[in-house]
């Protein structure tokens, strides 16, 4: 039996992916090994790194001159590692405040730098993107750093930022992979993979070429992206296990027809949770139209007593994890590539049956 | 089919955590879900993290004053982290020099404090722990650092240093859980999973309670070690599918009669490599007797230019990853918990083999 689950990550993975995984479990192509199992300086193993790094190259058509880095720590440790890695001789970058993540990344980065918050959304609590033309950057900041998707406010990007010379780092863990991306705009793209990479506990970081050798002499070695750039993200061991299930995850979306293909299914998955949130009084969605995110939908009921229940009966119909951030409260539906339309549809019907007998 | 894998980690597990593995890939106990698909906040997954560090409480009979730190990162970030946690105040810390990994340590902890070499076994080229009489300790240290198995030289401690005020940290990842230790004697012990405890990119912090809150302001978030103790490792997201696996290792390790059961295993397992190394002139191993380690063996043949020769007719009997490390070349056997003396045996008469017919 398997349910639908509605998780901000970890999260679901492709049914197909899991079932790879277990049937490679004890044997990987007839190695005699579990992938868990082997040297990561092995032939079979650097066969599964190169094919995951190949396939989401090409997921992402990411250009030649940026390197592709599969690290440890989650976007929590790269929040102290991008100062680390890009200040350089500068001394401060330029912020942008969307919410939860971004003020994450603001309080871990003041501990290297002067940070400029050039933008807020704090004045209607997180419920938009400052426009582009309400930032206030700085010409000698060392970067300008966005938060591409707020997983717990619901807020994402739908355009990209303008910065001139100054490198655009962009926090992308609840959104990558769910839409078509230029990363030519971008100096910096990183993320955790718990939400549509793969398992907790690898992170990605792309950075163009010339932005690597300009760290910080305290960054440690494991995480000095330019150390591992040159030894293909192998310095020290890689979450190996994790780096093969990401593969699988790309192949899975590679034979789904692609981003393109992903992001036309996630447009209508997200459609159809806020064209009903839209109709009825008895939930509510803050976010801004223009600015709402794909991949992260927070509601509230309108009787917030009936939290529980809401909750419950979700549960009782196969639904999990529905319940808000704590910071934010109420619901939250994360609907990232794997969950299935039947989800959504699901949910929604759910919904509606819910207020009909409590409305 | 399965291999006998000699590999120095990632590493063999043991057969029966794969199968559990494969079995509950899609649906844990009636979840409806991976492992790896479940948020890190719910009942399901801190019970498995719950479950994981009551059981290796159990198995190293770790103290109550001691908490138990499940990261990322592996031991080479820790190198780092380790002054960035325990410095303070303090401008300086001793190290006791046996080899690769005691280099690494030794070069990373330069970037944050003066580090004094307090004992090194370089003059015999890392065959030998410096005893503790010959130790320059310093009163004024923040800790006395030592790498209790060198992966690569294979040198073990078979005794626990005496350090008196200064706490003592050890780096055991490539010996955690193959013998009884009296974790009291110790400040901090840590370690990469990736040998004895489960998959890589899970990283095993032990610290004494009064260490914690000492971290220099430079120090990430995700690896403060007082945070995450305040968190249960659960600041950031952890790396959920390694701890999980690591639980089922540490349930197979209670199964198997707890450490001193895998211990009596282990030395039986070594004896028998080191006895027949020690009775032949075609095979070598240069380590002093009494320092050996009983986890990685290395071994040279007298004629090297029989290398290929021998790990081509191990491949073709089974047995993958004896090449040794390319610092210092030749053979390694790595022979983990996971091991079973089966290998060991197949492996002993394939080198008598090999001897015989190329002696």
């Amino acid at each position: 039996m398997r349910i639908f689950n509605f998780s901000a990550g970890p999260a679901v993975l492709p049914e197909q992916v899991l079932h790879r995984a277990a049937e490679e479990m004890l044997d990987w192509h007839g190695s005699g090994m579990s992938v868990m199992e082997m040297s990561h300086r092995g032939k079979e193993f650097i066969g599964i790194a190169d094919k995951a790094q190949a396939d989401l190259r090409t997921l992402l058509a990411i250009p030649d001159n940026y390197k592709v880095l599969f690290l440890q720590g989650g976007a929590m440790a790269e929040n102290a590692l991008i100062p680390m890695n890009l200040l350089g001789k500068k001394t401060g970058a330029d912020y942008i405040n969307t919410g939860e993540w971004s003020k994450k990344s603001i309080k871990e980065a003041k501990k290297y730098c002067a940070v400029h918050v050039a933008a807020s959304a704090e004045d209607k609590n997180f419920t938009y993107v400052p426009p582009q033309d309400s930032w206030k950057l700085n010409q000698d900041a060392a970067y300008v750093h966005v938060c591409t998707n707020e997983t717990i406010g619901g807020v994402e990007y739908h355009w990209v930022p303008q910065t001139g010379e100054v490198p655009l780092v962009a926090d992308m863990s609840s959104h990558i992979l769910s839409r078509a991306v230029d990363v030519a705009r971008y100096g910096v793209i990183y993320g955790g993979a718990q939400k549509n990479i793969g398992p907790a506990g690898l992170t990605l970081v792309i950075v163009r070429d010339d932005l690597l050798g300009q760290a910080l002499p305290i960054t440690p070695s494991a995480f000095n992206w330019k150390e591992q750039a040159d030894n293909d993200s192998m310095l020290n061991t890689p979450p190996t296990y994790s780096i093969y299930i990401a593969g699988l995850v790309f192949e899975w979306l590679l034979a789904e027809g692609g981003i393109a293909a992903m992001e036309k299914k996630n447009i209508a998955k997200a459609a159809l949770l806020y064209d009903y949130l839209d109709q009825t009084g008895f939930y509510s969605n803050p976010v801004a139209p223009g600015d709402r995110s794909r991949m992260n939908i927070p509601f509230k009921l309108k009787d917030e007593s009936l939290n529980e229940a809401f909750l419950k009966g979700a549960q009782k119909n196969d639904m999990v994890q529905l319940k808000g951030h704590r910071a934010v409260g109420g619901m939250r539906a994360s609907i990232y590539n794997a969950m299935p339309l039947e989800g959504v549809q699901a949910l929604v019907a759910y919904m509606k049956e819910f207020e009909r007998t409590n409305g």
